[in-house]
């Protein structure tokens, strides 16, 4: 495909030394040709308030939501806290959720990968998130799924992904995505 | 039961006029005899974040975490966001189950109640948190549910609750809670 | 769109009176011109048994693989049993996964519909039997959705849905999931 | 505990060398003094028709409800199939959980495990099992939790599980489940 393709890059942490944010930087670094993907950082974002939000969006909600709606697709690098989705993560799709501008995400084509430190690789996270991408009206990618266990093994110190298997399944991932996102927006 | 149950009360929206902060307030009004049921506000719960954890508990989650070891049990009054739980309720959560004090959620009975404007009663809600509590080790009362549907038409002006059934229902449910809180209690 | 699409429509209920069959007949009335949905019979398919599949597809099986290859997009009409996706229907869903001809899934347009004697209208059987087809691929329609609670006082003696309001809606999700399909198709 | 426990133990997979019934052969010969596991084997459930229903439970549905009636409490071994729980063992939970007799399993307490090829060890499947347990009103143990992946590599050319670091965590599972059924029956 001749036009590039953006992707905004959410990770559902905040820890500046979280896996997930280091996913998403090996994800950028192994996008494909012609597509980049830029993070958006969800310190941001403050936690959900009707009566803040009645106010008018807070700055980083407002820039989330804006970063969403110029964007081609949205890649969620989500963890998997207590069996599900991470607060932190849903909190800001919950925001990008609401009027005005709640064509954020509607019609978005989005995908999600994750990773943690046990055996899961983030499954339970991930479907949780995925249920929220049905109500917003996301197009979700249904496969392939990445999904990294004991990821704390294929970082190195400085974060960067040197698991040769996950870097090959990362890339076919995002190839995948790039096809995803050209789909909707060739056929929109 | 001689002893009095004490109930940790918890609203997963933040929003002052919150439907679910109401459904709270009628189930502390509703509760049996020797019940109470106390609620904390998660305003004062900030969003988790790993390297604020490493420097120390913030007052907040600190004050949260005690209140549930105090209590006997603990009521989430829970609201459905895009299909599933509200970032704010399940970031209250995710803090709630980390060290230190990691029992604060393990080994407590827990009960789960919630509305929505909708239909669906924030089914769909009740069932993400629900899962989080597989993993704290916190004890879930399957039966009964309590799923307020059109909740806007339950509530006066005052966000009292007055629709009669709902009130009975509510009451039978807290019957229940405050024997199966007994139960593991007594059982210990 | 001048060509014709054909919907294979999947009830998830065997009984004959079943409000879901009732529900899938309500939609092939409505779908819109130049569309058609066909229901499969569930009753056809036995049980997933993998040493059965070893000697081969049994003929309910084989035929069902059949009609969602010939089909341009299936239409579930998912029933809740306990909080979940019907085991007839999942196994269906099992069996349908399942090489030889993977591909019978991979890569389809599905929607989900569902009606319940209940509130809910079948919200969390729809949940669940939405997880299953991100693992076989297939394209799940997000939005709009169908959730026909108190179903039994919407369709008359013979099984006819005579409810208007979930007449128009109907109408609507069929020309939408039309729309879903030829995206796919043209797009392939 | 001077009595004894009888577990119920039931696989959600027909097939003969299915690495579920593997895993609960080794759960009754892990099980710790005074308690005793059961297999109640599937094949005789059939698939879930209300038709059939009302013309009386059929053999295999009578006799596994007696199964559970009897029993103290069920474990169920749960595989992972296309994301979630397998048709066969919701098939036989949605029967259980029919009248008459549908306090076969209200009040029951139940365990989960699983086993899958894969690397979250059937993590999805558990958690869709899980939410059916909420509406029949089972007392599900929330943890420990075991999701054996790589199930394949675990257990010898025979179905007998070999791996020492499975078996002490099976071992644990199940005196931990002896002590959650315990604390029900004596508090019942």
């Amino acid at each position: 495909m001749a036009e590039s393709i953006r992707i905004l890059g959410v990770a559902g942490s905040l820890r500046r030394g979280s896996l997930n944010r280091a996913l998403l930087r090996a994800a950028a670094e192994l996008a494909p040709d012609g597509v980049s993907i830029e993070a958006f950082d969800l310190l941001a974002v403050p936690l959900y308030d009707g009566d803040v939000e009645a106010a008018g969006d807070p700055e980083g909600v407002a820039a989330f939501k804006a970063a969403i709606r110029a964007a081609d697709g949205v890649l969620f690098a989500c963890p998997e806290y207590n069996h599900g989705v991470p607060g932190v993560m849903k909190n800001a799709v919950d925001w990008a959720s609401r009027p005005p501008a709640s064509a954020a995400l509607s019609g978005k084509p989005v995908g999600i990968i994750g990773a943690s430190p046990g055996q899961t690789g983030s499954a339970r996270g991930q479907s949780q998130l995925r249920q929220a991408f049905e109500f917003t009206n996301s197009y979700c990618m249904p496969q392939p799924e990445i999904l990294v266990f004991r990821a704390h093994e294929k970082f190195d110190a400085e974060g960067r992904l040197v698991d040769e298997n996950t870097r090959k399944y990362l890339a076919r991932y995002l190839a995948a995505l790039a096809a995803w996102i050209g789909r909707f927006r060739d056929g929109g």
